[in-house]
């Protein structure tokens, strides 16, 4: 943390354990990446993956972002997990558990060494088991893939959890407070219309649709 | 749309039907808001929420972002709803299902008059049926939120979905292709540790989780 992320708003939803951040990361399939040109942000949903200590993202050579993520331009990394409505007996009051995770700093890209084991990473993240299953990737495909990696030296955590904190004049109510826990989840696979018959549906895929 | 708002890469994905980008908000808890102070981008999560022609964003007076917003600091509002992932036959090849709304401009301040309406509208879009069991705000309540709308005149709406596209060589692979939808739902209502006794659940919150 530096004086650039620390929460001036809310302090108390700071928080400064390493396993939160990294349980942020875990859970995330995008990030929002913000960069600027000439004083105007540009905030974009990117595919991400812990590598390491640093977080990958991918995306593609032609994209303005990526040129500029490949420049080192400064940028912010945002991964946030909105996890329940809390409802509170005042509008006031009424809020949103969430988890969210701010990175600053430069991305740095990915040498041609790395390049292999990070998109291979980057698979594993978002298609848990998949990789064993998949062909490699041909050195055009490596050649036609940007990928970066963001430093998490610099994060911000936030956690915003608890009770609804109702106001002492507020607790007379006949309103009904509490939580309501936000889930994602997979649906049932859909078959590709071009699926050769009889090729059935991989038994980690019931895993991830079971949760 | 405009030359900044132009999907570059992937021009395929940009999306002009009015409806899908309401869509997007409609569905909408949080939208990321990006500013850049010095050159430096900073986004976080804000509560969003329509508002006529504009989208609403609410934070608190005492934050930075929100100083910015309030200023009228160029700044870049991203919604982001990811749907599913494609499981195509081969890594290069899988994807994700999303749609994402980018948002380009400065918000402007609510007025005193128009405040109470759009607080409201606010609590209707997050907490739907809730406003009309809740009491009024008071003045101190109102005064220590803050409320900035933001335009949506120069916006730019990607939709990626659709079958996974493999390459002709691999369609004779023996992996499983397809679409694994990705649901967000609510769950079970969880009472307040502090609920008076014999307070129900409201029937509302019932149909919210029964999506």
């Amino acid at each position: 943390m530096s004086e650039r992320t620390e929460v001036h708003r809310s302090p108390h939803k700071q928080n400064h354990d390493p396993e939160v951040a990294k349980s942020i990361i875990s859970r995330a399939l995008v990030a929002h990446v913000a960069i600027s040109v000439d004083g105007q942000p540009f905030a974009l949903p990117v595919a991400c993956a812990p590598f390491k200590d640093e977080l990958l993202l991918h995306g593609s050579n032609a994209s303005r972002l990526f040129k500029a993520l490949m420049d080192g331009t400064p940028a912010c990394v945002t991964i946030t997990h909105v996890e329940g409505l809390v409802l509170a007996r005042s509008s006031y009051e009424s809020s949103m558990h969430y988890q969210s995770l701010m990175a600053l700093g430069s991305a740095r890209l990915i040498s041609e060494g790395e390049k292999r084991p990070a998109l291979q990473a980057l698979t594993a993240h978002l298609f848990p088991q998949r990789p064993s299953e998949l062909r490699q990737s041909t050195e055009q495909e490596v050649n036609a893939t940007s990928i970066v990696a963001f430093p998490l030296n610099e994060i911000s955590v936030k956690v915003s959890h608890g009770q609804p904190k109702d106001k002492d004049f507020d607790m007379d109510s006949d309103i009904w407070a509490g939580i309501l826990p936000i889930k994602v989840s997979y649906g049932q696979p859909i078959p590709a219309d071009n699926l050769r018959p009889g090729i059935p549906v991989p038994d980690y895929i019931a895993t991830w649709v079971a949760g």
